[in-house]
């Protein structure tokens, strides 16, 4: 609704949008005041359309235009500022030269998740923002019909799997589990089938283990951290371990990444 | 060889690690000398097996006792810095402790890296270096056996790119293209099959596509930029056109490293 020019970077109604890069910082203030960033117009368009209320806007005067009417509808100011401005709070050049902070909002739990759900991806202590956004985008444009975290996975809604998403993680639904250990018992109440993605190469294919599955199962596929994989804990709850083949060429497993999209892949082409 | 212990952070012989985040700096010092640079004890002692000659070593004293056999047997000096000088050097926080120079090559050329390949992957101004180093590590890792670049595509070797490969550019051999113009020609008369893919909605599916082909064909896996995509141009060149399905949910393209993986894994399961 109101346009506002700000000219010091460091004016409170700022303080949202302070140095983006600082991951620590970012965390701390993100869960203190319940927000979350959106960057470039793309993005920012799709979470208000997936329902998502704004705090405020930061634009450089070269978006106005293309964000006119965006700025018109919401019940939140816009706070117009130069490069330099914006440079000083964010940290960097804002080369999209628009952001937005969001309202959080309470997570479903994880049974309301699953329950309209036919597969679903399970991310075990994914760390890497980049990598959480790349899964979800892969998830959603694949078919699968939402994502559950363990506790420690990282956060969908940092700035970076926002962006690397382009915008996935709001219409993709996830919850997160509370309860580490026993938190695989959940997903089996609701009936789905446990594939556990390993590159361990004594693990049956992955292909074999979908085409002799019933066409009625629902699925649900793990994936492990950058550096370990899945734990010892969640392998053993897994009704099956799967492996994606390998070629011998010293490289002895895929990003997390590549697993997921070929997982998800092989899922859909086996009946969905 | 010889370990020297440097206090100063803006000694001239720390000049190869100069400020590694600043990324037009790093491309013109690396063009101009000729470098690349390794993180991590892992990624080094990669680049060392495939046969890269280091022009120096940069460690702190946590890492000095991990590469120790390694400092003993190359033939160029290590730095040995405290974590304060080496974050004033390189401008960031050095967790892994190692990082190494080396000496680039001069790369073969395509018609060399085609001639004994089966399945290759060809990248169009893919500019993302993460997206190229993560594609080098699907592509070696399901078994493709060489990877074709366009003019303006990133460079492998660029730090970001080698370490998210986990060092598979330094295995999976690799070359350019001079002309982007014709230059898919120079495939096509090593007699490789073109598949072009795109998200488009009207193109057969992959899947498909390869099902049909003989099970003698040499492949070539087009993929274009993360923003546009592949140019008209180079889907007029190729032989088909293929599509990923994918499923309707407000997402109407896969991350280029998403659909890399999925082709070549693909590839390796209509028999490679
Ligand atoms: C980088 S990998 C972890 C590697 C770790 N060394 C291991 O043995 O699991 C991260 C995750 O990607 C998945 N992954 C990677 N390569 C895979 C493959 N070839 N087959 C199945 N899953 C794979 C697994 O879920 C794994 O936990
Ligand atoms: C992010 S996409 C580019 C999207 C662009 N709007 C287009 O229409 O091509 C980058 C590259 O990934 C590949 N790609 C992405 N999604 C795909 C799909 N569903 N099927 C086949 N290739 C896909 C294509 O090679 C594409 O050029």
């Amino acid at each position: 609704m109101s346009v506002i020019e700000i000219s010091d970077g460091d004016d409170e109604r700022l303080a949202d949008y302070m140095r983006l890069r600082d991951v620590n910082l970012r965390k701390r203030l993100e869960t203190e005041h319940g927000l979350f960033m959106a960057e470039g117009e793309k993005v920012i368009r799709r979470a208000l359309r997936a329902g998502y209320l704004p705090r405020s806007l930061l634009l450089t005067r070269r978006r106005i235009a293309t964000l006119g009417d965006v700025v018109e509808a919401v019940d939140a100011p816009t706070y117009l500022v130069t490069e330099e401005t914006a440079r000083r709070t964010v940290g960097f050049d804002l080369h999209r030269g628009a952001l937005a902070s969001f309202h959080r909002r309470a997570l479903p739990d994880v049974v309301t998740v699953l329950r309209g759900a036919r597969n679903v991806v399970v991310l075990e202590d994914v760390v890497d923002h980049t990598n959480v956004g790349a899964i979800f985008r892969s998830a959603a444009g694949l078919g699968v019909d939402a994502v559950v975290l363990a506790p420690r996975c990282a956060d969908p809604l940092y700035r970076r799997a926002v962006k690397v998403s382009m915008g996935a993680v709001f219409t993709l639904p996830y919850a997160r589990l509370t309860d580490w250990y026993a938190g695989l018992r959940t997903l089996r109440e609701q009936g789905f089938t446990l594939l556990a993605l390993t590159p361990d190469p004594t693990a049956p294919t992955l292909g074999r283990s979908l085409a002799t599955a019933g066409p009625d199962n629902r699925h649900a596929l793990l994936l492990g951290t950058e550096g370990d994989g899945l734990s010892s804990r969640w392998l053993s709850w897994a009704d099956v371990c799967v492996r994606i083949p390998m070629a011998q060429r010293e490289v002895d497993s895929l990003n997390v990444t590549a697993a997921a999209a070929i997982a998800c892949y092989e899922l859909a082409q086996a009946g969905g």
